[in-house]
């Protein structure tokens, strides 16, 4: 099993106390208790028996096109079969058009079984979330009754079509353009690239979200709108949508990367005209916080591949005397730097998991409250949802190389299978806006531009936080407390530096989001570790929690420190060497 | 051009002064200025025409077994050939035996542009340095006529055989049997495992140098001795020596990675009984600056990649004010965590090449020299041995990744290259003792066992420069001294921590190491400061250096600290979490 059903339901039900929460947002019907364990157990069934033995070989095979059509990789489009006949498509859609209305935070336990088993596929049902969660909040009743519908069966599929060849983390350069036709839609033309689940042969019909331009539209992100495209016309007709080839990648091979180019092909305006990209974020927000738990998922899985390893795998003696004296050598897992690797890679993992659900809890809040309350999630989300994307992915990339060095030669060879994860986890730093992008959205949009709201009201939960373990974990508390006023107290002063030049923003904004990724997890294992504390001091599980966050407080949250000079040295270490010295050579 | 000829010949002439270097040590007919220029010239041209062409090809393409027999990518055999013809096999051969009598440094010349332009083939050749030192050592006369002579014109290749299935890391674990017969020779009996260029269709023949044991040798490394055992035998029969299987890798594709079975095997023993785990050092220390310089070497075909690419990819606005307000964006290259990538890049590159340099010059002293002069020069290399292979793949890993993500999406595809450096770079941090190895040989072997010498001998050079550089680069003299008595100051309580419990050697081994390699670099960047500073101020191009060492000192050394912490945390936050909470989930 490549997911730890037992941690999952240690941070629901004990840690974060989804029960409680479920109650708290005054829905109808709340999940209780024996619902969510139940929901755990058939996706993980699912994902376990349908996805994770078509991981290996799905990367082996990857997607081809064969007589103009995807193929994905052989078992594929049966297991989205059962998927679809598991109702699982709908699991957190309106009610109104056929999905089931669970809490956001529910999807988020089949999100991370699925990625956990197979990141390729798991990204074509992912890819469908993000185009759900766009038309719930944007769509005509029309649209809604038209795809929606058919995206909460999961017979249709989505995908979000943003990237051109010269419009990347520059979505404004975008060329695509739409032109009304007689009927009240539009003709679509332009070609995107980089299009995950862009074509294939799982799903009857294909729901493209199309940012394009209308004539005379305004340059940049403000004349950019967005387009459902469907791949076959509702008539059962082909739309002028055609694949132009799969990507050769380094990794999620079984995912089609996609080259589209749509001519003229029938479009329908979603919402209002040059409100794409508001709308694009909309669906971008989610898709964020799903790349991160990608990078959870990917280290979690590479973990326990290497745990397993190392607790069986025999090469030399300890360095204290043997452990295994029978033995020709001892098991592995007795060298200190074995056990370091092994425990970065579950403070990530963990740490990850737990910070991942709480903004799980955060979305649910956003989408139950109304005023003050939601205003609050709202802010504290929108300031967590950049280091979840950009942080957990660089630390969940470090801890796929983790375990990939604790296999040591066996890591480089493609049959262990853990170097797939190296080779999959590198996409997540890149895609949905690069770690860099995430940074500059991070201190300059949710801290400079807000003064520092969502940080605020996050500061004011760690040191609450703080305060209700000063007894029972002091030296947890006093380090959490120290980081919190740190953190704060470094804040303002780059904010003064930016507003005088804003080169010094994005000189510091990647070591920001990192010091700032080493709090916010540190908050996450105090959060564990007071839940920990509270249990029978017996209890080796706990006893393991208690100590894995001693090790993040000792050996992870440190590296702050680092992140800090690094920002603190200023924007003219970087800007005030020639170009020619920085390229030419 | 994947390596930069500017750059080494102004680290060869200007800041490490090699002419001077080779009239220091005495040689009969030291190499001079020109002869130096002429080589780089040459082996540039032969790299950058038959080897860098090759590269992406023989990624793509691979090595397979077809009859039987080893099939290298197509052109690898061709360009070896040319590689004889130019008579670079022998270029710091012993000319006793038909070598070129050249030091050490100027091969590392060679490995570097070959390395740069394509890994997978310099490895090849890579192994036959390794097989030619070990002979030259400890060969008989005989021996050497017959095995280093053919090596040394390249028309044969050698190996190191090692690793077996159950002896990776733990040499000593080995089971490859080797019996005497009748004619005074052996009989060499098992399997070998991850034998780099193990075999192919380059050469004629291969020399394996192969590590086993003899009847009733004493159990682990005390009982490992090593015999020559070529492919073909010297009579044109088959040796008892095939290809059980090519394995498939995440990376260095174009190299043969075999399966070896030995079946009673003619077999030639090398010196003395017993003294195998002493032969293969001698071999492995060279080896282990080789892939240290493999790190630097992609990190800088990389960093030329993302560079060039920095300067043409055209995505938003300087977050200043627009820097091409004629072009529909500003190059990327106005980014400040653009550059800061490239900086960390070029830091690395650069300063990495300088300290593997350094060694060569080392080397050539050990070489050279007798007495306390030798002695010391010994103490220095075999001190930073451990830093170059550990250190500098580590970050050279770091690197190429960050050269990928200048690249964002177009860098996780495979056709635009930058991708193939990642899979590339993964190895280094693992073969040859992996980076935790390395660690262990640093903190235990070199700095323990010895007392400090080594460490002590290299802060003193560190101090003299610092010393040196006190009037005309005051900050970073400042800095260099800080940090020279920050690592003495804390080496000798971790010492005496260890003394008490070893497991406090491993557990604080590996951030040892890379706080070593910080304050190394920052070494290295200092000489290169120093004479950067001694030129013309207006020159940009030792203006960028000085900017480079400036960005060093301010935003990569202070990385050390973080490893300092987490050094000084101890062992039982590693050890004090039971092995199940580790393992089991």
């Amino acid at each position: 099993m490549p997911v730890s059903l037992n941690d999952m339901r240690f941070l629901i039900h004990d840690v974060l106390g989804y029960e409680q929460h479920y109650q708290s947002l005054g829905l109808n019907d709340p999940p209780n208790r024996e619902l969510i364990d139940a929901i755990i157990d058939e996706a993980a069934r699912f994902t376990e028996t349908e996805l994770a033995p078509l991981n290996e070989s799905g990367d082996v095979q990857g997607c081809r096109i064969v007589d103009g059509r995807v193929i994905t990789p052989d078992g594929f489009k049966r297991a989205y079969e059962i998927y679809i006949k598991g109702g699982w498509a709908g699991l957190s859609g309106d009610p109104a058009y056929g999905g089931q209305g669970l809490p956001d935070s529910v999807s988020i336990i089949l999100e991370e079984l699925m990625c956990g088993a197979n990141m390729a596929w798991s990204m074509y049902p992912g890819l469908s979330r993000g185009t759900i969660n766009v038309l719930e909040s944007y769509g005509s009743d029309e649209q809604k009754q038209t795809y929606l519908t058919r995206l909460l069966t999961g017979e249709w599929t989505g995908t979000m079509c943003l990237t051109e060849a010269q419009a990347g983390s520059d979505v404004g350069l975008a060329k695509t353009r739409a032109a009304p036709t007689a009927d009240g839609g539009y003709a679509v033309s332009g070609t995107k690239i980089f299009i995950s689940a862009g074509d294939h042969d799982m799903a009857e019909n294909i729901v493209h979200l199309v940012l394009a331009r209308l004539p005379d539209a305004p340059a940049g992100t403000k004349g950019i709108s967005m387009f459902v495209v469907p791949k076959i016309n509702l008539d059962g007709s082909p739309n002028n949508v055609t694949c132009g080839g799969i990507e050769k990648k380094m990794g999620i091979h079984g995912n089609a990367t996609c080259v589209l180019h749509f001519e003229e092909a029938k479009g329908y305006l979603i919402g209002e005209p040059n409100e794409g990209m508001r709308y694009m974020f909309t669906l971008m927000n989610g898709a964020r916080v799903v790349v991160g738990l990608q990078g959870v998922c990917l280290a979690q899985s590479a973990y326990l591949m290497a745990a397993d390893y190392a607790a069986d795998r025999e090469q030399m003696r300890s360095l204290s005397g043997p452990k295994a004296p029978d033995r020709p050598a001892d098991p592995i897992l007795v060298h200190p730097d074995v056990r370091r690797m092994l425990l970065v890679q579950k403070s990530i993992v963990e740490g990850g998991r737990a910070l991942i659900y709480y903004t799980g809890q955060l979305a649910d809040q956003v989408a139950a409250y109304s005023g003050e309350e939601q205003a609050r999630a709202e802010d504290l989300l929108d300031f967590l949802t950049p280091i979840v994307k950009g942080f957990l992915t660089e630390l969940g990339f470090e801890s796929v190389n983790h375990a990939m060095q604790i296999f040591g030669g066996h890591g480089f060879i493609r049959e262990t299978g853990v170097e797939q994860y190296v080779r999959d986890a590198r996409i997540t730093m890149i895609y949905e806006g690069t770690t860099q992008i995430q940074a500059l959205d991070l201190l300059g949009r949710k801290v400079l531009l807000t003064q520092g709201k969502g940080l605020t009201a996050f500061i004011d939960e760690i040191n609450d936080l703080a305060g209700e373990i000063a007894d029972s974990l002091p030296d947890l508390s006093a380090k959490l407390k120290s980081a919190a006023r740190e953190w704060s107290g470094l804040t303002l002063p780059l904010a003064a530096k930016a507003q005088q030049n804003l080169d010094e923003l994005g000189a510091a904004a990647v070591d920001y989001l990192f010091y700032s990724g080493y709090v916010t997890l540190a908050y996450c294992w105090a959060r564990i570790a007071r839940t920990a504390a509270e249990g029978d001091e017996n209890d080796r599980y706990l006893a393991g929690k208690l100590a894995t966050a001693r090790f993040y407080f000792a050996r992870m949250l440190p590296r702050a420190g680092a992140h800090k000079i690094a920002m603190e040295a200023g924007a003219d270490v970087l800007m005030s060497i020639s170009d020619e010295a920085l390229t030419s050579t």
